[in-house]
C-alpha cells in the first residue's frame, strides 16, 4: 500500500469507549463520530445492572448524537439473574461486562469468583450475549503481582471461562502483552480480543514520570506492543479496536501533590481513526485498517455495518488540538500539539 | 529488638546525595545534618571532571555546613587521565562516578566504551580509589530493553569490570533489582551496592500515576524490593545506604501537560534517618540499622568515623514537613504529610 494517499473503508465501530454522563457527555459522546467511528459500544460508572437503566443511558447518548448507533451492556455483578438476561437480549443489549471492582468481596484471587456466575453465563451463551472482560488481577505484593503482570495471571481464568463455555462469545479488552495475544489466538472462534490505539503507541517508558500517558492496563515492554503489532499486520479477525478512550477532566491527569494519583485513562476519541491509520502505516499494516477498525469488530459482534464509508486523506502533518471544550467541562488528547499524517475527508454517516 | 525506643548509632554517612549548587545548594545542604548524617558524597551536574572543580565545590559546601563532612568525587568522562587520577587523589578525592552520558558517543552497546578508561581504572586501582557505577544501559524497543530491564541488562559490564580489576573498588549504586543483589553478593570483597531509603518503600506501582514517586532508577517488582531488604536483614557488609536523594522544584515534579515529562528523583535527606529506621522497623531489620547506615558503607570507603553518635527514639507518629523553603526555592519531601515512628533526639555532630 506504500504510496496511497486516499483509503475508503467500512464505517468503523469502537468495541470499547467511556462516554460519561451530564455535561461531559455532551462535550466527548460527539467526538466519537468527529473521530470517524459510527457505532460505540460505552462502559459507564457507576455500572449499569439493569436493561431499563441500559436503555435510559442509550436514549441520553442517542439524544447527543442521533446519528451514532449505541451497543449497550450490562455490568456483571450479583444482581444480575439468568432472567433479566433474557429480558436485555430481548431489548438489544449486547453484552455483560466484568472488571475489577477493587475489592474483596465475591472475590476468588482477587478477581470475581466467576463460578458463581454460571448460571448467567449459560443464559448468555444460551441467548447469545457477548461477556467482555477487564483481564487484570489486582497487585499483590506477597505474590509478586504487580500493575505489569496482572494481565498474563489473569489469562488462566479467561482460558477455564472459554473451556467451560466453548460457545460463549467472550472478549478480553484491551490486550497489552504478548501473553494475551497467545492466548487469544490459541482458543477457539468465540474469544475475540481488542486493542487500543494507545496501546500500540506507548510502552512502560513512556509513562514514568508522564502521567498523562498513564492508563490501565498499562502499556508493557516493547516485545508486548510488538506482539500487537504483529497480530494486526497478520490480519487476525478476531483481533479489533477497542479505543477504551476515558476523558478526564485535566486537573484529575496532574500530580501536583505527593498524596494524589493522577486518573489512569487516555483519551484519543476525536482522533481516533486517523490516529490509528497513522499507526498502522509506522509499522506497516495500513492494509489492515479496515479489517481492524471496521469489519473484525463487526463481524464478532455480528452486527451489520451502520453508516456509510468513511475516508482518510494522507496529509502533510495535522497537528492533534490541544484541548477540546464545553460548558465548562474540557478534555486534553492523547497525542496534543503533535502531527498525524492522515485526516478524514469523508465521514459517512 | 522489639519493644527498643531508643537506638543510639555511630555517625550515619550517605554514599549517594544531591546537593546542588545556589540557592538549592543553600536550602538542601544542611538537610543532610537535619536528616541525621554527618558524612556525604555528593554527585553535581554539570558534572565535575577535575580535582581542582571537585575542592572548589567541596568549600562551597563546606561553607554552608562546616559539621557536615564532604567526600569528593570525579566524573568519569574522556578528560580524565591516569595523571588526574594521582593529583586527585593526593587531594583528598575518593572515587570517580560513572553515570549515562544518554548520548551514543563514546558508547558501546549504549554505555560507555568502559575499554577506553582501562588506563584511568588502572591508576584509580592502584592508588585506591572507588568506581561508582550507575548500573543502567538505556532503553532501546529493538532489543526489549526498557527502564524495567535496563539495571539487569547492565549487570555483565559490572562482572567484567570486577573481573578485569579485581583489586578496584566499584560501587553499584542504588541497585533495585534481585539480580543486581544476587550479581554483588557473587562478586569479591571490593564489589559494594548502595541502596536507597525509597526503593526500600516502592514498587512499580507507586509511580504508576505518581510522579512524586518516579525516580531513576525506577523502583521494580515487589520481589526486587523483597531482595533488598532480605540482603539487609541479613546485615551483608557490602550493602549499605547511599540515598540519591534529589531535590526538584516541585513544579518539575508535576505533569501538566502531556508535552513534558516530570524530572525523575526523590528527596528524602531531611528526613532520611528517621525514615531509614522506621523501614527497616517495618520488615524486620532494625538491628542492621547501625550497619546499614554507619559502618559498613565506612568500612568499605576505608573512612574513618566523623562526628558523634546519633540517637533516635521511637514515636508514636511524627509527621513528615509538607515543604522546605529557602530563599525563593523549594522542595516537598518523599512522604510529605506521612507519620514516622522515629525522631532524632541527639543528633551528634
Amino acid at each position: 500500500m506504500a504510496g496511497t494517499s486516499i483509503i475508503s473503508i467500512a464505517s468503523p465501530a469502537d468495541f470499547h469507549v467511556h462516554l460519561r454522563q451530564g455535561d461531559l457527555s455532551n462535550l466527548v459522546t460527539p467526538h466519537v463520530s468527529q473521530g470517524g467511528f459510527h457505532l460505540a459500544y460505552p462502559n459507564l460508572k457507576p455500572p449499569i445492572t439493569t436493561t431499563a437503566a441500559a436503555l435510559a443511558y442509550k436514549r441520553s447518548l442517542q439524544s447527543i448524537c442521533p446519528s451514532t448507533h449505541f451497543l449497550m451492556t450490562l455490568y456483571l455483578s450479583p444482581d444480575l439473574t439468568p432472567a433479566e438476561i433474557r429480558t436485555a437480549k430481548e431489548a438489544g443489549i449486547v453484552g455483560v461486562k466484568s472488571y475489577p471492582r477493587g475489592v474483596t468481596t465475591n472475590s476468588e484471587g482477587g478477581i470475581e469468583n466467576y463460578e458463581m456466575y454460571y448460571p448467567v453465563f449459560e443464559a448468555m451463551q444460551e441467548v447469545g450475549m457477548v461477556l467482555n472482560l477487564h483481564g487484570e488481577v489486582p497487585s499483590d505484593p506477597t505474590t509478586n503481582t504487580h500493575i505489569l503482570n496482572a494481565e498474563p495471571s489473569f489469562l488462566p481464568h479467561l482460558i477455564k471461562l472459554h473451556q467451560t463455555f466453548p460457545n460463549l462469545r467472550i472478549v478480553l479488552e484491551h490486550a497489552t502483552t504478548r501473553a494475551a495475544v497467545d492466548v487469544v489466538k490459541s482458543l477457539g472462534p468465540t474469544v475475540g480480543c481488542t486493542i487500543t490505539a494507545h496501546h500500540l503507541a506507548l510502552t512502560v517508558d513512556d509513562w514514568a514520570g508522564q502521567s498523562w500517558n498513564y492508563c490501565k492496563p498499562v502499556a508493557k515492554y516493547p516485545d508486548d506492543r510488538e506482539a500487537l503489532r504483529e497480530v494486526i499486520r497478520e490480519g487476525h479477525p478476531r483481533f479489533f479496536l477497542g479505543s477504551d478512550s476515558a476523558p478526564h477532566p485535566p486537573h484529575t491527569k496532574s500530580t501536583s501533590a505527593p498524596s494524589s494519583s493522577c486518573a489512569a485513562g487516555i483519551y484519543t476519541s476525536p482522533i481516533l481513526l486517523p490516529l490509528v491509520a497513522h499507526l498502522l502505516e509506522e509499522f506497516g499494516a495500513l492494509d489492515r485498517l479496515e479489517g481492524f477498525v471496521s469489519t473484525f469488530g463487526r463481524d464478532f459482534y455480528k452486527v451489520e455495518g451502520q453508516g456509510g464509508k468513511v475516508t482518510l486523506r494522507k496529509v502533510e502533518g495535522r497537528k492533534v488540538e490541544e484541548r477540546w471544550a464545553l460548558g465548562g467541562e474540557s478534555v486534553i488528547p492523547f497525542w496534543a500539539g503533535k502531527k498525524l499524517g492522515w485526516e478524514i475527508i469523508e465521514n459517512g454517516v
